[in-house]
């Protein structure tokens, strides 16, 4: 089973990274981009047996407790075939 | 107009963050994850008034000239609004 982790900064964060980058792409002549966030993501593949219920529960905790810093970072969760 | 471009290493190129981050998820106890890999995306808010032509081809010609490196990594663009 595949699944992704999106991470973010929360929108009330500042992302000195992305304004990094939109300043260079700015610099190299691209015109028509307003502003640039940057975030990460992760391409999990679970065992095989697992429910979605519990690929679910097991991701969001992996989510919360390493991947993303829930102070200043927003996540979600999305299991190929499981639309929620 | 919003718009998301993925990066990632291609699939034949190690990834030692993707298999450090594994690893720790392991010593801590997770049980059922086979593989991680870490990729980034960038989300990028664009001039109103582009058509969704000219900025699907201005966001390849970022991603491809700026947000990855083609040799090592592959991406693709999102649109919203603009299933393709």
């Amino acid at each position: 089973m595949r699944a992704t982790v999106h991470v973010r900064l929360k929108r009330s964060v500042l992302d000195p990274q992305g304004q990094a980058i939109h300043q260079a792409v700015r610099t190299l002549g691209y015109e028509g981009i307003r502003e640039i966030r940057q975030g990460k993501y992760f391409e999990i593949e679970l065992e095989e047996g697992l429910s979605p219920e519990r690929a679910r529960a097991l991701l969001e905790r992996l989510a919360h407790e390493v991947l993303a810093n829930p102070v200043l970072e927003e996540y979600w969760v999305e299991i190929e075939g499981d639309a929620r």
